[in-house]
């Protein structure tokens, strides 16, 4: 048993999207397929991933080091003790030789990337859904049937007001989500409020709505907004600082009562365990949003996961940043606090399976094996096209 | 006046050094040219630099984004406000277009090889060396003769024993440096203090001897080693923790009074800022080892020494890490603490200009135009024939 090839092709987004900070106009995406020489109905199985939202695509180092460090190793050596499977752990190691410490987002994107795909092969190889290897091996089996599932949206957009924020909103309550995020810091105090008061109107209540300033403050807009919005008690305030300034986060928590959100820009298990020590944030209510194809992967998301429990953190605080059936697979594998959904946005890489089907703010779970991208037909279109 | 292209080649080091926690057989570096329309003697003037020591290349976010987003630019938006020359600073806001916050690994060494680049082409058409517009800009226009220059030596290799180190030192202080740097952490303990008490006993002086553990070490080496080490009052211990525990270190300079020096695998103005709010290190001794090129560049360099001014901290504690004419042209120019130099190792890429002195610990500096690349005739054959 063994990986006998690893491709990837970097793929545009195609967004017009926006939010505070920046436009998605020139991303793209790395999509990743690890084709082992076990068949199956006649057909090699092949792990698949792509490295979520966000982050440009990284193949020239998957290509010029990551991919030849893999397939240079003896295949048994990246087998499990049993011999019975590929042993995501030692895939990782392999792809650590002869890497600096720190630094690490140029690497942790590729290599997680390949990391989640290699995790698809795994549970494929084991004819399981990846939730279910995952929850027997990190959470005692414990397999939940849906999961919370909240609406990353409210973006800004061309000619966007709060009609159609409303709009955009409705559709959503339609569809059966329950909770729904709205992106501030984009526009002046005052209008974003009005925002925020006409998203409220539509969801039914300030709990039900996240904001997200996308890291866009500095010190004293921080201040200013953190503020603005402490009467409203939120569901959550996401990023109100830039994602290392953790001197400005433990001012916020200082005064700001309702949870906050942040980590979707820190890469390392390090970074949040100083996100954690040194901001400030509660335990009993603040959200950790750890994307974990973009930080090493699902091995080192464990690692990261022990390091919080050390620290007094449950899983249930985790959401995990990407709405796509990676994340899914690791909130329901892991037990954590919920997934995010990006509904139309992001063309193919969002959304989960097309059978799913989302109920009073709760997403079922598919029983394809792995991860499960075969049931998401334009994406597994696109995927299957590096293997043709 | 418009940069007209950029070119980036890929360059394998082939070194067979290696410090207590990787080797550097993969090892590459991207080599950039910025080509201006500038004439000068009937050529265009070119800016060169590369992506200093230890990071992999990275001519794909070059290429795919960061020199489409200059060579897209109205070329007047990048000109200074008397449009006589380039202006970096602007070229550099030009490469953070439609980045996301945080995850600065990946941007921050491709960003800051062109801009360094973009310095030399700057110097260039102003027909001085680039210390000298660094000290006008930055520094008062006070220009010194000469810099202190250490070695950064003392690599482990196969079959180097105790003699073998020792020789190298000898060899070392006759060509004239006075402090050397040795690498420790890669044996045990009482070997490696073996290593030391020989170097110690080379050059003269426990104060003319750093020694650099490079990250190696969990918290009970760190704090093993650093009691071990704190008797002999070494002119400091580099490295001692994971380059983000900012906690072990303040446990650290707890009780290791001697200097400690760290930073050369931090990469953001905010990383820094976190070293310095959380780990605990003292502006009266320590040392901060920025590495220029693959921290965003000299602008945000200068960014990065105004947050560290505010904090108390002096320019003379800042040794960046990188032993080539980058980097002493930016000590120089800055007035910083001093320069490390890497004799016979990296290849064409270490080293400064053919013709430089070193005297009694200090390096002279040669008055071409621009970094000065042109004077070291290895590397510069190398640098010229991706415009050939």
């Amino acid at each position: 048993m063994k990986i006998v090839e690893i491709r990837e092709i970097s793929v545009p987004l195609k967004s017009s999207l926006r939010n505070s900070v920046f436009d998605f106009s020139e991303m793209t995406t790395s999509v990743v397929a690890v084709i082992s020489d076990v068949m199956r109905s006649g057909k090699p199985l092949i792990g698949y991933a792509f490295n979520s939202t966000g982050r440009y695509a990284c193949g020239e180092q998957m290509r010029s080091r990551l991919i030849p460090r893999i397939l240079s190793a003896e295949p048994d050596s990246l087998l499990d003790s049993q011999a019975s499977n590929i042993d995501p752990a030692k895939v990782l190691a392999r792809m650590m030789l002869r890497e600096k410490p720190g630094g690490h987002t140029e690497r942790s994107v590729p290599i997680g990337t390949i990391e989640v795909a290699v995790w698809d092969l795994v549970a494929k190889i084991a004819d399981k859904p990846l939730y279910a290897v995952l929850a027997e091996r990190f959470n005692h089996g414990h397999i939940p049937t849906t999961i919370p599932c909240y609406v990353g949206g409210g973006w800004y957009a061309p000619g966007k007001g709060v009609a159609e924020l409303q709009a955009e909103m409705r559709s959503r309550k339609d569809e059966g989500y329950t909770v729904m995020k709205v992106k501030v810091g984009g526009a002046p105090l005052t209008e974003d409020l009005k925002r925020l008061d006409a998203a409220i109107e539509v969801m039914g209540s300030a709990n039900q709505i996240a904001v997200d300033a996308n890291a866009a403050w500095n010190r004293e807009s921080a201040l200013q907004y953190a503020k603005a919005l402490a009467p409203y008690g939120l569901r959550w305030l996401e990023e109100p600082t830039d994602p290392l300034d953790y001197a400005l986060m433990a001012e916020l928590t200082g005064f700001y009562e309702a949870p906050i959100a942040t980590a979707e820009n820190l890469f390392s298990t390090q970074d949040i365990r100083n996100l954690l020590q040194f901001g400030g944030l509660r335990s009993d209510r603040d959200i950790i949003q750890i994307d974990v194809p973009q930080s090493y992967g699902i091995t080192q998301f464990s690692r990261t996961l022990e390091m919080m429990q050390a620290l007094d953190w449950q899983r249930k605080s985790v959401y995990p940043h990407g709405g796509n059936l990676m994340t899914l697979a690791i909130v329901a594998g892991f037990g954590l606090g919920g997934c995010e959904a990006y509904p139309d946005v992001f063309g193919a890489f969002a959304g989960f399976a097309d059978d799913s089907v989302v109920e009073n703010g709760m997403i079922n779970l598919s029983d394809r094996p792995g991860i499960g991208f075969e049931g998401q037909e334009k994406l597994f279109g696109l995927m299957q096209s590096i293997t043709a």
